[in-house]
């Protein structure tokens, strides 16, 4: 257990976020200035209660295909997300014939690519060796895409924002044919 | 950083799980009573100490297939679950030849289905491609399929449960002919 | 919500992790001893604060492969690790072409393996079928991989190591041809 003394240890290695819980400790910066071998360096940790924040976004009605929404998630919790130095963000989708996954944020042929793709690797139609067509001829293959790509992300906060990288958006894969609004959980923790 | 003055600035736009830590304070709701454009109202935010609870939970074998398991392992942590306002559930399992995903909760032929994918899109026996022989036909498609779909998941917790969707469930892929006891270590943080 | 002297009907079913925040409470083992029928015994729990840490690791340019890094990354955070009794480590690699997954650290061949299976089921080159082709022909099934197998990975943090199967380790799975060294933000939160 590391206790007040101890935590110095940890100084040396890591860009530890153990922000200030009085006023009179100076601010720690959570996102270490530059790296030299990926060590970064870092100012004495003190523990502080971690906030935790969490609601529902509800996503519209998307067309089949795979859909860039990262603006519409973060303006919906962008507030909460300001008051966090360090944590993390998950997003729960509460679906199984959609999914969550993180790609590209620039191109959109990316995202028509990989619908290309999911619809070529999971097979559809009257020739689908399915025993689940009760819903429709797209509902067993997007149950498998759903599993394929997940449910779920977990993105890291630094400093009031998600901490992806240049490139990465988040995306809302829909997978039916006729969709309905999709709900994501969103769980905000962190200092 | 937010301190409890600036919280209040929080309460406009979402329903932060900042449950009081002192008795004087009113109880706040996690889940906010219903929706208006994914925005929903909370009650000011009051950060108190996260609690952590982390247990091994051991599935029996299971034929190879995909296996409902949410039953089995809620049973032996509801308990804890129970005293979480607000988290986060972690499920990881502990190995390379099995795997994790959420998807249906209601039809079996959904199982059924998504053991017909996996064997169609890995392939298997004689005519595979593997060099990774040694552990039998059926090791290296298990490895494969254990990557495809993962081995951990994380669910959020709101009033003392996880907070799926009504038709999510927590699976169990075995990917071994001949299985074994599977082991998920099961970490919960909350308020 | 759990207040201090409702803990103790936790005390029953679970191992929970709350370690004491004062000198006078004797510790408390995370991992219980043993497991009966998947329960395992636990302490009578109490509050903390929770430690947060976060860095980003640079892992150097790999050739286009899966590759075992868990050694690589755990150098770089493993004294963050030891101060922590219970938690959870979280992987964010800030990329779209490359991917993380956790799978076998022992026989090679296995992520050999992997490759071919990659390669097989993601179209590449002349015949392929995509629209995305700027950046080079590896590059649209580079994104595809990446969604596959994901681009973070969250571990639980037991005794002050991550709490992996024996056999479990972490990948990099490079899916460009000439890489560039590859980003992973590592949040490490618990008690």
């Amino acid at each position: 257990m590391i206790k007040g003394g101890q935590s110095q240890r940890l100084s040396e290695m890591f860009s530890s976020v153990f922000c200030p819980s009085k006023p009179s400790f100076p601010p720690v910066r959570i996102r270490a200035q530059g790296s030299r071998s990926g060590v970064e360096l870092q100012k004495p940790p003190q523990t502080m209660a971690t906030k935790w924040a969490q609601k529902t976004v509800v996503l519209p009605r998307q067309k089949r295909g795979c859909h860039l929404v990262t603006s519409k998630i973060v303006k919906d919790i962008e507030q909460d997300l300001s008051g966090f130095r360090c944590g993390l963000a998950h997003f729960f989708l509460q679906h199984t014939s959609a999914s969550l996954t993180i790609n590209e944020n620039y191109d959109s042929d990316v995202r028509h690519d990989m619908e290309t793709f999911l619809n070529r690797v999971v097979p559809e139609g009257r020739s689908a060796p399915w025993s689940h067509t009760m819903e429709g001829p797209d509902d067993m293959p997007a149950h498998v895409k759903s599993s394929m790509f997940g449910c779920s992300l977990t993105i890291p906060i630094t400093d009031g924002r998600l901490n992806m990288g240049t490139w990465q958006g988040i995306w809302l894969c829909e997978h039916r044919d006729e969709a309905t609004p999709r709900r994501i959980v969103v769980t905000l923790n962190g200092v």
